[in-house]
């Protein structure tokens, strides 16, 4: 699995889902190519899945907010007779490697979690009609949604098999939302999630599986009138035109390296490290929403955060080798303030709500990079606003104090906007600086009382903003030291490390998915039970039960 | 390390704790016998320590809790000149198996959690005075104290040095404690667990890794005076004589099976399970605290606690392949609730309270135990108060319903108590109850209505209290069809499938620290860079760092 993945797509490519518009209504049908893996060795048989139909259904997420404001109610259904999801692939996940296990399961939760996203953000409600069984993954995809119908056909049914099938957990969020979410009593969901047959009718219902269970006869009819209803409680607008979602620009070099029009990711392999800098933007800001919208997918603010969510997801799965993610601006503070605030002043308009709730998955998908991030603060920086939020989000923060010798660049400063308090918070449902100053709660008035205002060096060190504010006898030093440093630690400590620091304070559904259930899921996903040549994983199939070491630990 | 291990000791055995009692301060120091491994292989320098040093501690936290009723502060000090305490045994760690690391973890967490539950269920403070080096487990001893205070000697200093010399993670709850107890800002956090050398002097006070740091010449005469403040302001009874830990009575059976005064330990190897009986009283019920005083460790409430964890303890570590454990009880329902009551009546008395304390913690115990854990309520069951509690620890529960042919026991019921009703949180501090009904919390007001009464299996079904209610015809079959089921899964996937259900609702630090960290920690355990022949575990001590395969996942 060395070839390089392409994270973007678009509704020409598709081969695993079809999407048919019915005015506020959309039905999202999910009818996987059996042939259409995106590695050999496996056919997606059963509406099974693997990485490649999950970025098809990332983008049709993606483009259901921006192209489609009309929609208010998705409709996930089958598109086979028999089957809803039969889950994740399992011949892929048995020949797949421990890293692309992980990155994958990552993957597939962040794209869960913006169906949840999408009703909370935008009035746009994830709803799933099952016919068919409804297994594992299958069942996932169901969970991630707000409202679940199943069909009482004496055979469709939802399960959670993946404990006593494939020594596996359900890891796409599965347990999680079984026990926080639809709040089933955990005696029951230790049933549910023992039995590989699933539960069907009735029983799904009254443990709450499921949020109704219909008469097969009335099952269109119900979930036609089901998704009117949920239409109705949107806030969407229903004579808004959406914003195409062009191809983005971009260049991969023979080094790694990779340039989109106003990020540049440059690789280092020796160093094991890669540095994105973000440049501001190179024109005025629209001056209305109207102008915006006109601009499109080239409005800066748009389409900085696709090129840079591009580039993560690409250096996620293409670039396993490289530790250490260096995060620069360059460009004009007060150019980007005037983008931002176009952004800001008309929240109530759906595009700008969209973008700016767009920049919000986008920093939660930072959050969630298992890299270690450094902030580098350099003359000529342009933490502003949601860049500035990038310096939150890092592991650590390094700025420039004073000028420096031959740099006649600007003097790096740091302007914060109302999109540091309150707008982008992080999984536990606080701001980063909500997060940063858990100890002292004050500090984070204390920075809201600078907004708008380009800070020094000394005024961020003082605020706390950054890690270490450097003059040009130390930068250079203390910057090579660290990068040289963190490259010659064990990069499974520091994953371990990253993910429990990132995160202190309170905790949410999806905190515990990406903390609690992903942990113990990596763990399975290195034990011989599971991964072994005797396991389960690379048993399933052969009628062969895997061969278990009983010790339990 | 197929040695049984034995977690009863007292300080007449003592061969790494010594403590000094001064009224209502204890000096608590650690003096760690090199040549007093549990195991062999190794030697304890530097105040390292193993499995068998916290035995010992624990064994002093419980102490001081029941005997010395007049210690308000404990100050735990190093008892060597250099060094305050290494943390734990890393060649120890390198030869230990997979269950025997994860177990040895999830003990010493359970008594770090001990000191902070002695402030906050009892008055009494653990505060520490550390001189020399305080790094990684050491420090997490430290973390665990409410109070710190650092010597300024130039050398001293606090470190969780594990990511950067043996590419772990400080697993004791270190990181948690520090991001969420001590509330570090993250990227000092960040810097403080990249630092070898850790962290001395003002720099520590100033990022709040310690509460004081005081001159080395005023070190004594400061720890005195705070340990004296600490004092001050606790509920303990300055007159009340304390109670007797006298060695509990067990015998061990050539089968592995145990039994003790009230608790019977059937262990059943083929099936791969054990079954845990507790006999409820066979004497009345002390009338006052008076006579339960008089009685002391023998007093019915207190041995079957003392009891009961020991059986759990030694199954966690010397019966690691027995996956499922099964609770039963047999009493007399209404003499088990006159025992509770009288401690349930006299909250007030510090041996009560003492009592009760216990239990809470017995039962987070239960919850902690990574085996699949079931409760029978079967005819002449004594599932009374605590007891009870017991039933909404279990993945799973069946009682017997109706009359069962040829048992003439007494119907099977279950009585609730103010027990069950906030006396006991779990880790995530709800009741069992309240996590239970996280969906339902009527459900928690139907049951507390019933307090008191003897419940019928319909009743308790209604109720939602049982996960199965079967009658003569179905129980046999049911219950042997799912331990046989279980006993065939994996026993990691059960562990982690286990891990995330029982939990659910909030977190706190508890359950952050066992849930997401350790998770992580387990996680790390098995990977090639910390524990293969090349890792950093193995390598420790040579002088070569480990070799890293340096994809990061």
């Amino acid at each position: 699995m060395t070839k390089t993945i392409d994270f973007q797509t678009d509704p020409s490519k598709y081969r695993h889902w079809r999407v048919e518009y019915d005015g506020e209504v959309a039905n999202l049908l999910m009818d996987v190519d059996e042939d259409g893996g995106l590695f050999d060795g496996y056919q997606l048989k059963l509406n099974s899945y693997d990485l490649g139909v999950d970025i098809e259904l990332a983008d049709v997420v993606q483009r259901m907010r921006f192209e489609h404001p009309e929609v208010k109610t998705v409709v996930m259904q089958s598109g086979k007779d028999i089957v809803f999801c039969a889950g994740a692939n399992i011949r892929m996940l048995g020949g797949a490697a421990h890293a692309h296990k992980v990155n994958f399961c990552k993957f597939t939760n962040e794209t869960r979690n913006t169906f949840e996203a999408a009703e909370a953000d935008s009035g746009q409600t994830y709803m799933c009609a099952v016919r068919g069984s409804c297994a594992g993954g299958g069942y996932e995809l169901a969970l991630a949604c707000n409202h679940i119908i199943l069909t009482d056909d004496g055979s469709s049914n939802v399960a959670l098999p993946e404990v006593p099938l494939l020594a596996v957990l359900p890891g796409t969020g599965g347990i999680t939302r079984v026990t926080d979410k639809r709040k089933v009593r955990r005696d029951l969901a230790d049933v549910f999630c023992s039995i590989e047959e699933g539960v069907r009718g009735k029983r799904a219902k009254d443990w709450n599986l499921v949020d109704e269970v219909v008469p097969n006869s009335k099952f269109d009819a119900i979930v036609k009138e089901r998704a009117h209803e949920l239409a109705q409680k949107s806030s969407r607008p229903s004579d808004a035109k959406g914003v195409e979602l062009t191809p983005i620009s971009r260049k991969f070099a023979d080094d790694g390296s990779v340039s989109y029009s106003c990020v540049d990711v440059a690789v280092d392999r020796k160093k094991r490290c890669v540095t994105i800098t973000i440049s501001g933007p190179d024109a005025d800001a629209p001056a209305t929403m109207e102008e915006f919208q006109a601009q499109g997918a080239d409005a800066y603010m748009l389409r900085m955060a696709r090129e840079l969510d591009d580039a993560i997801l690409h250096l996620r799965f293409n670039e396993t080798e490289l530790g250490l993610v260096i995060f620069k601006t360059q460009g004009d503070p007060e150019l980007f303030k005037a983008h931002e605030n176009l952004l800001l002043a008309n929240k109530d308009n759906w595009l700008a709500n969209e973008v700016l709730q767009y920049w919000k998955r986008l920093l939660k998908r930072v959050d969630m990079t298992s890299r270690s991030l450094v902030a580098l603060v350099e003359h000529g920086s342009c933490f502003t606003g949601v860049l500035a939020e990038l310096l939150f989000s890092v592991d650590r923060s390094y700025m420039m104090e004073d000028e420096f010798e031959g740099d006649n660049r600007p003097i790096a400063t740091i302007t914060l906007s109302e999109s540091n308090f309150g707008l982008c918070p992080m999984g536990n449902d606080l701001t980063r600086l909500q997060t940063r100053f858990l100890g002292a709660p004050e500090n984070v008035d204390g920075a809201k009382a600078k907004i708008g205002q380009a800070l020094e060096a000394s005024d961020v060190s003082e605020l706390g903003l950054v890690t270490f504010a450097l003059d040009d006898v130390d930068w250079e030093d203390e910057v090579r030291i660290f990068m040289e440093e963190r490259a010659s630690f064990s990069p499974d400590a520091l994953t371990a490390m990253e993910a429990n620091i990132r995160f202190s304070g309170p905790e949410t559904m999806e905190t515990r998915v990406f903390g609690r259930l992903t942990a113990w899921q990596n763990w399975v996903f290195q034990r011989p039970n599971a991964v072994g040549k005797d396991g389960a994983l690379q048993r399933y199939g052969t009628g062969v039960r895997g061969e278990y070491n009983m010790q339990r630990v």
